[in-house]
């Protein structure tokens, strides 16, 4: 299982690198895709997930998810005595993915007085706050990921674009259901960078949103399990 | 048949969801992708038909469309007996799929003034009113739609690349095509959002724009069948 | 060959129809699709040329350009006795698609008076005007169309993918290489709607610019028949 | 060898005429793509080395950057002896492709009086000047790229879409680590153009910015062996 937990570390760095990155550049002062757009965004974000997932994929299955591993435990994919340690370097991976953002835009967390859009660069936050309509958001976002990825193992896709397929999804949750949360839909890449936001030693630094952290971290589970649940039942 | 009528519903569930979905987020006050732009919106129309056509196709041939349904059935591809049955279960996930974008863009709903931006957000309308020629346009965008369809069968592409093929048709109706109308291309994604308009609790809602809402149903429908015909004679 | 010409004049009508629509979409007035940027229009080609392939590749090679038919002549992947047969298809299918894109867009026609607005729904112009430059930029912009085309027979691509990759090659032409000339890179798809703009009764008509016709003729002409020969040396 | 080289050569001119050629088109005055922003050229960088990848994968293994040349020395994918002809060849297809970039957008470059804007059609610079973040930058970004070639290789792809793919990590590392350099994560790309730049007769050419040019030089090389002595370790 090392391998694999190595995997695990190492495709949600990636994928913190590349997916927060994209976000760094979009908000962060002085950056060259600076207001680049909500295009920009959820493109990057859905080749983040499909990058890291092939980095990933060499040494274990690429998960990269707390969300996806709980819901695949449940639906028999995962070992449960596996998931706590899935999540655990799902974890590491995420602090490392922050830290590698913050390396690579350092002079323009320096240029940047905004501190929204500093912890945007970490963690996700609500358009209007509202607990349980943001769970929601959170949870229905979450439920078609993991509907799309319990789906996607029915076909026997040639090697590779099975991977672009799940970026491909990626960015459909980016554009269709991203407008109320910033979806998180995943709970290592939500509350590993905040806790980072709240570590790293940022020039300009405000608030780390403790109060939302719970709703990117428990609607995706909630929205997972629903997921792989209605696919036992109605698949 | 009930497994493949039960992939039906989920599918234009599904469909509807990330649909009107990407719609939502860019038309709706305060949500993270307003304005986001015709880009972001056909890319999600084009998502949203690959993401319900491979969640749906584990179970049936994911038409998620009358206008398909009606078109494959005169080519052949589906018994007469098997339309109405399919019809009514595409309405039924249109149904379900838009109570999801209500759950989903709750906040933002209750935040939006504009009721021809919440209507928008369920069903198509004109860019310039005129039954004719919408008619026209609507039935010349499912044409290409069924005569797409039609020719991607002759092809033995790779499990799932088929799949993505009919998202990129999508988003090339809705680039090419979709300036007139809005492209609805199929009338359980229009009718069927309308009438939940008329039904749900919406806190700023305006006319159901129920003089327009033939049009996405017959213009699909003759341009579908009108496909169908044509590619039995010419290829 | 019958069969071979219905595909290109088929293909080329959808190319047209799918191509120029874009284009009205993007420029004629009141559209939905209005000012939607240079990314909906390289997209919007790309993905044109790529829809036009998969509909006429089942009934030919689906060339859907002169240019292309020429260098493959000189290429020797078709008789040079069908050359002046395939570029009549293809100018049918031009004019066909110029009146298809003039019903679909109809009213929005109708409501531009910007004449030149209403000539780039059918034709190409320069962004600086000269006929040297102007047909250098199109003769290299088919230049790589036609290697490239060239270069992709050398992979055994699954079905579809290669359809999809030439369409892939028209956006990276598009972005890249259509900034001083809009890219005709094709002899049908510029001079075959010109000839109709100059006919279709439209209300709001210009001049149709008969002093750059043979630049999007001659350009393309050249450029393919240099890769051809190019490739012919050099792999 | 001689094969080889050759692919070398026509890949990175065309690899530069097509990015550089996207980059030309949006920052130089009266482009028809002028302004088209950020997804423009990022979408217009991956596909130049898609489209590259595949004309120069025919004659051979298209590395068309020194830093992967390199990298894959390191990694037994290449002999040490053949990196200094690779890297001849890429320099001598970044001239070349340099100058038909000048050819293609000739008037617009003499209708261009920004010598800044100039500049950035032939080499990068940085957002914010500091030699140690710069290197650092390139450095990450050429990291992920080499260990992105390196996995994909553990995939059996289907001809062609290995290629895509790279294309696709191109588009994710401009828009999610491009914001602070501009990602050349290339040598011969950077430094190539840059000597062309002082070397063309440019009416209007500033500095060619010497300063800066061996940052994208040194950091691409550092990160590609990084990345190819990570792979090697933990892979």
């Amino acid at each position: 299982m090392a391998k694999e937990l190595l995997g695990e570390v190492i495709g949600t760095a990636l994928l913190i690198l590349l997916g927060n990155g994209v976000v760094a550049g979009v908000v962060l002062d002085k950056s060259k895709s600076k207001d680049a757009g909500w295009i920009v965004i959820t493109i990057g974000w859905g080749l983040a997930v499909a990058m890291a997932a092939f980095v990933s994929g060499v040494l274990g299955p690429a998960h990269l998810n707390p969300a996806v591993s709980i819901a695949m435990a449940y639906a028999g994919n995962l070992p449960w005595s596996s998931v706590l340690p899935y999540i655990g370097a799902q974890f590491i991976g995420a602090f490392i993915g922050s830290i590698l953002v913050y390396l690579m835009y350092k002079d323009h967390y320096d240029a940047t007085e905004d501190t929204g859009a500093v912890l945007a660069t970490f963690s996700t936050g609500p358009a209007i706050r509202n607990t349980v309509t943001n769970t929601i958001s959170e949870a229905i976002g979450t439920f078609v990921l993991v509907l799309g990825l319990l789906a996607f193992g029915n076909y026997d896709m040639p090697a590779g674009l099975g991977t672009l397929t799940v970026g491909a999804l990626i960015v459909s949750l980016g554009v269709s259901l991203g407008g109320p949360t910033g979806y998180a839909l995943n709970p290592a890449r939500d509350l590993g960078p905040r806790i980072m936001h709240a570590i790293l030693p940022l020039k300009h630094k405000g608030d780390s949103d403790w109060g939302y952290a719970l709703v990117p971290v428990i609607g995706p589970i909630i929205g997972g399990l629903l997921a792989a649940i209605f696919y036992g039942l109605a698949f």
